[in-house]
């Protein structure tokens, strides 16, 4: 039999470096959420291969890690070549599909309302490159059976609190500022409306203006002209969006007319905005950002995303998806979340310390000769024994015969103090 | 699409309360091993099909769930009927044979000895029972590269002190005492060839052994006749087990002579025992128990496992195993490891402790009507932050209609302090 010591393809065997590093920002992350009064749960690594595949997961429904049915009934399934039929289960791709099933499910055992923190492993099986993986770490948290905006203010003044906290919490981080951007799902709506793009047309014209900070807005007027759109209603809805820098919501859905958008929503995204604003560290800006779009299909409000300043990517995103949990249980269920992009802060922290050194600081090292007796042992396990309970980290190896060069090693790995133990003479 | 609400067969969606149980649990294990040095490592979930059915997991290579291949390599397998070759990868179903790949791997980056600690989700395929899942939490130290008894010292010393420190730490929770049993397979095997036995008897021998407490001598002697053994030499090797209570390993090796069993083996393991014993809490025992087996193929030298007085099954086990990662890596390392039984320690502690609720004590539910103004909310959101800041657990909650029940249902999820926030009158 063959054995092979690589990892699988995309995935990664973690280093102790890489493990302190995760933990203490797990800790932090935990330690931060709890005290809005988020609750940590967990569901399985696999789900019924139904739920993962019911359109809820968007693209991500095309990278399934799914699980080979056993025994019978994937001898069964194969005798009559049943090939969409040997799998029963798959690998979760987000938390998302998990909770609102883990929601159907417990309810009734649960708070309501009932704000989550779930941290987990979720697989893909994407292409691997620099940064992406094919398994990874998600953290989200969600509000659910709130439908008043005290849900969003909380999300977003914990999530970008929390991610203020571990950036300053390292010698050697600079991270000049993060920024909430704040939209509606019904805001992005009311626009495509105003223009005169028809209701089925909403979906496509948002992928669209999705790439409006990659492709510019001459770009995206080139995308829409080309699917087709009519080039009045096209630069009637391009016209929203220029010159926006820095918009209030209010300024901006004073644009739009009563009938696209009842005023309520934009006095709901103020009021968040406003009150995330006051609970905000100094280096955390909020604005309201009329572009933001977000890839997935079911949200139905609030959407939000957390940028760094420097890096061109987001490390949080999540918003409102009123009718997810409704698919599972038949009864809808107001439902809002929050994800940060966990590696994405590992690998920028990773970036600006470097490598973390394993071992506690205050620490010791006892070294023990080959030819000591069992006396010496137990004398020196004792003493062991009592500096760990003082708190002190006491690790005891053999000694090898070049000691410098041992304890060279083991400076490198973080150990400060030596002892060494000979046979004793008699 | 058919939606499914509750989890895969054999895996469980866990509560709050269950997971500030197990995240306490988990905490101490972290804190406890830290202090001997161990460090954290992480392996992927999934581990190459060859490696998992490399012969190195003994009964758990029938219990794989298997992941399918992806794409154009799926789809040839299919088409050709290889249906032995439509899995390329599955999950892990312990954490000892990814350890061995993952030191083949990354040797040159760690230090030598390494001292591991795992802590991990495990998968098997087996038949679901009370208090036995297809998904659970194991947590493993190893010490690798270190071929001294200060290896198996210090894992033991850890692992006891540590369940110790769990058991301790819980109100309501009694457990009068945990003992240590340590053998040797040396051992083992020089009281099989003493009798008579031959070499390549030895492992069907120890299996009928491994029965002892549950069908006592006369069952294993029964056994060992069925088996086709010769009467003389079952009885000659079942006389070195009779009246043992208590015996000291001096004593138990005396037994044997210098041909079967060199003296350092005994000398090594009662080296172990005298340094444990000098380590331990008072409520724990330290015992040589010369019946001890353990299933696993792959041991060489010391094994030892941990029981708690009033149950009877073990809550740790482990030993040397000397030569699985020279499987992998094509060159021999020492190694010892000691996996303690995560979900059968939470499932004592459940019992004992009943439902813990889910909030720290020191906090705060803020009610807050619907009706309050923008300011209000900027108000209380910010004096939410400052009690944050202060240690305080703060949740703000929509008020509901029947204020009462609400405050009532609260209670019982662990709020202690309520404050109501109710439109200002202007």
């Amino acid at each position: 039999m063959k054995f092979i010591k690589t990892p699988v393809k995309g995935m990664c065997d973690m280093l102790p470096s890489d493990m302190r590093l995760r933990e203490q920002v797990l800790n932090m992350i935990k330690t931060s959420y709890s005290k809005y009064g988020f609750m940590q749960i967990e569901t399985p690594a696999m789900e019924h291969i139904e739920n993962l595949s019911s359109k809820q997961g968007g693209d991500n429904e095309k990278l399934i890690f799914k699980v080979l049915k056993r025994g019978e009934s994937l001898k069964s399934a194969l005798e009559k070549g049943n090939y969409d039929d040997i799998s029963d289960s798959g690998l979760r791709y987000d938390l998302t599909v998990p909770l609102a099933r883990y929601y159907a499910n417990n309810s009734e055992k649960l708070p309501s309302p009932f704000k989550a923190l779930q941290i987990g492993n979720v697989w893909r099986a994407d292409n691997p490159q620099k940064g992406r993986f094919r398994q990874f770490t998600q953290c989200d948290i969600d509000v659910l059976g709130d439908d008043s905006n005290l849900a969003e203010i909380e999300l977003v003044a914990a999530t970008s609190n929390m991610l203020s906290t571990i950036f300053n919490s390292f010698e050697g981080v600079k991270v000049s500022g993060l920024t909430v951007h704040i939209n509606d799902r019904r805001i992005l709506r009311a626009v495509c409306l105003q223009a005169g793009f028809a209701e089925e047309d909403i979906g496509s014209v948002l992928i669209s203006l999705d790439k409006l900070d990659k492709i510019g807005i001459e770009g995206v007027r080139k995308e829409l002209t080309e699917n087709g759109y009519g080039e009045d209603c096209v630069n009637r809805y391009l016209a929203i969006y220029e010159n926006l820098s820095e918009i209030s919501c209010a300024d901006f859905c004073g644009k739009l007319s009563e009938e696209v958008l009842g005023k309520e929503v934009a006095d709901g995204v103020n009021e968040i905005i406003l009150s995330v604003k006051a609970m905000s560290d100094e280096n955390v800006s909020v604005v309201f950002d009329p572009t933001l779009v977000r890839g997935m299909g079911y949200y139905t409000g609030t959407i939000f995303e957390i940028s760094i300043d420097g890096y061109n990517f987001s490390i949080a995103g999540g918003g409102r998806y009123d009718e997810m949990i409704g698919k599972f249980s038949g009864q809808n269920v107001s439902a809002c979340g929050f994800s940060i992009g966990f590696e994405r802060i590992i690998t920028i922290l990773k970036d600006m310390i470097g490598e973390a050194c394993g071992i506690d600081a205050n620490n010791l090292a006892i070294l023990v000769h080959k030819n000591v007796t069992a006396e010496q042992k137990v004398q020196l396990f004792a003493r062991a024994k009592a500096l760990r309970a003082e708190g002190k980290t006491v690790s005891v190896f053999p000694m090898k015969k070049n000691i410098g060069a041992q304890c060279k090693k083991l400076e490198d790995e973080g150990y400060t103090e030596f002892e060494k133990v000979y046979p004793s003479e008699e």
